[in-house]
């Protein structure tokens, strides 16, 4: 690796004081470093022959990165300013031997599946987008509920009537998934997740699928058989209007992110370290 | 009783066919009849001396007429003219009948408590309303986290990254507090309940206080420290726009429901049906 | 208060250092004590004159000092010696300051209920004991499932194919109750909550009644239509054998357990401590 | 095809009617059939060239078979003769045209990942055993509260003071691990789902991994640091002791049931039968 992109998150590193010391250290060993401090919205602003982008804030920053970095395929390695992450994989403390371990060669690469989600107005395709955590639908404006059909490859499946749905990969498990109750995966599992939002049913249950399975979301009338008007957001980001009678059609994407794993520290020992907090017990 | 008032959901009652029927009986038996068939929004449209109101619809129609008629303390009668509800008392089946049992006098007043809340901007007091089943602070607009301060008799108890906050009565644990992943409450219990939506944390549970406490939900920052808005919506309507600092404080309210109970079948009968349905079971 | 009886769980004070304390302290003070040292199986060994019991442990021994001291309604004063507890009132650090208030009348009583189950074979009853957090209905041996037949005030309420029932008081809802995903309930609250263990459906959710309602819990037959067995235990303790066809009748005890408050530090307070710690969240 | 064995719940088909109308079209076919309308413990009873098992019961009689017929890979065909299963293919009402379809050959082999689950005391394998649902280490005797230590892959995860454990398959999704709170998995995805029963903690969460994954699970002390004993239950059979240190290792299977499938109807389908009758909803 010659070439590097650092994003770094301005809110995290206020004064740039850890993106100095990562550009520092690659200038001395004789590496290029591009610095970008605003957020990154697609991949467009990156140089096509960026060989790793490093990351510097938290799950959230790496998730946008993800989503950036994606269509060129470049492997990430994150630095997490705040509290503990799943995603990044460098403590400040260790920053330098973890970027020694970097340029000697000395990582593996993590794929992470990620979803891809296109919205069709009739047989007019709206949009379409990419999530490496989840896809959610949801309501916009005030509180009411909203009916959503869903179909798995083409049969129906269910109608919930709920604030929202949520489609989730195993990274996606640990956000907003597990605010609606949703189980924890180990992101090495292979599958796709969904997840109602204060459905209106004693079932709240997350039905898993394969990974390989094609999920539709249809929004259905309002109440009084009205339009109703919805969100579908990746990420939580990048809102695509819909309305009644368009569906949502959700499957695997072709890309996978690229993580860069440094250390032998697993997800497993992060849902640890997590839980650890969490024995309130009786 | 002399003077009724008769509150039809008109989407439900389509030609007032049944609104007609009680009419028409009422008038046989020499009593006066008043018929609305738009919504009430509030009390001021209820002459003084209305000694019973006959709500047709469902459990949605009955908690918008409670609203209207605590003020006064009118006893509601329900029909039913949807699904099993918990708040309508009689089928349409039995109508006449009821009506008989009514006018005889054969019934008996079950009082239903309600939530008071009141908005407060620092000192200034924007707004206040009534509930019958909840009161629901919640996001407008695209979906993000907001964090709610919760307090207790002034006394802090938690805070929540969450979507919202539901705080129920005893008749609302079957409405949007169950959505959320509340218990089921019998009406004559006395109590408030506290349930998040979509915590970020695994620890969903509801907290069950003492129907005297009072409640105080502070909105919070956003992620960016930055000022948030949402809403307080009073029986998911009348919604009162909150901001970053506002308080709103939620206690007992002076006034109960009256409902008419004409007879023996009571919550859990109503309870059992509805969980009649949900066996699917292993 | 003049007599005191000292119970200590001699597992958590080892050398009796505390109870050490605690006797020298009122001797000196001219207070008469007893020590124990042995678990108290029922009030039979209490002297009648005690007028304050002095628990030193942590949650479990206070419940069953509060099994022994309810015939004659000693108070109870908590001395943890273990992880927070929700009924100790003392922490090791504050005990004789505290033993200091107690002494100068500087307290309040506060009164917890308690349940009474009675076991009817046919209309012979089998037993009958008091329980401050919780009567579980409960398989024995190996795993299987057993169907429990609920009755409120007489009335059937529901069937469940379970590994068990917990009926709890609020005290209890801290407890096994919460484990089987229960809510958590301010323990000022007056009710008696309903919670199935491992139910075979999707409807998993806690009922929750009035503190008056009598709840009845018969068991049912086995799955190829044979005798079963099971036990209700009484906070986790004291066994009573069930078969196939026996009744478990539960309501609120006559008497309260009462429990000494020294400081303003309520139940909030040390639920908010315990949840403090939960936040791993997203 | 033409050698069948045809085993019968004769519990669910008294008279034997059912397979008595299945051999007689078997033999009208001149295929062989020979039935049995005992339990079948293992394959030891299984003649060597059976081609195919028809079962005639519920899914409590396939996953008994299934544990019988795995060693020799013999599919299985399962015709419900009780409520909708999610595991027996054929209803009574079409037996002979199901019949038809499997003597033509108009079927499909579904395969079910199987668990395998070995049990160590010291170094010392104390027994090993399949399941195609779950395996379960569960408490024996009277309610106590044991704790579990998991480890994933050799790494420690987590400890749970809790009434017991379940490791269960996607086939098991709506089996046991539904009751305590699982997720519903279907059948085709690939993975291990860890799910505490009764956990003493308000993370109550099941943790889904990869198939390839090895879970090790050990019996903890007791409260007072003494020998606890428990029960690891394959499929809710065949327990097997174990006692404090003990270790039960659980992977997948080398081989996997196999199920003939002649309809299209999917898990999926079965499932949204079953949730339908689910919407007591608000």
């Amino acid at each position: 690796m010659d070439k590097f992109y650092i994003l770094t998150n301005s809110m995290k590193d206020r004064d740039l004081k850890v993106t100095g010391q990562i550009r520092e250290y690659l200038d001395a060993n004789g590496k290029e470093a591009i610095v970008r401090t605003e957020p990154l919205a697609d991949g467009a602003a990156l140089p096509e022959d960026v060989q790793c982008m490093i990351v510097l804030g938290g799950d959230g920053t790496m998730i946008q990165a993800a989503r950036a970095a994606v269509e060129q395929e470049i492997p990430l390695l994150g630095v997490n300013l705040g509290t503990l992450g799943y995603l990044t994989e460098v403590e400040q403390k260790s920053l330098i031997p973890s970027l020694k371990l970097l340029l000697d060669g000395n990582y593996e690469i993590e794929e992470r599946m990620m979803l891809r989600g296109s919205v069709y107005h009739g047989t007019h395709k709206a949009g379409s987008d990419l999530a490496l955590n989840d896809i959610a639908i949801n309501r916009t404006g005030s509180l009411r509920i909203l009916s959503y059909h869903i179909y798995v490859n083409g049969s129906f499946l269910n109608s919930y009537s709920a604030d929202g749905i949520i489609v989730s990969t195993p990274t996606g498990s640990t956000g907003y998934s597990l605010s609606a109750g949703g189980p924890i995966v180990d992101p090495k599992a292979s599958l796709i997740m969904i997840t109602p939002i204060c459905p209106h049913t004693l079932n709240t249950r997350s039905i898993i699928l394969s990974a390989n399975d094609e999920i539709t979301i249809e929004l259905g009338e309002g109440r009084k058989r009205d339009e109703e008007a919805a969100e579908a957001a990746f990420d939580g980001e990048n809102p695509i209007h819909i309305v009644t009678g368009d569906r949502i059609v959700i499957h695997q994407a072709l890309r996978k992110t690229k993580i860069v794993k440094l250390s032998k520290r697993s997800f497993l020992e992060v849902l640890r370290r997590k839980m650890g907090a969490d024995q309130p017990g009786r």
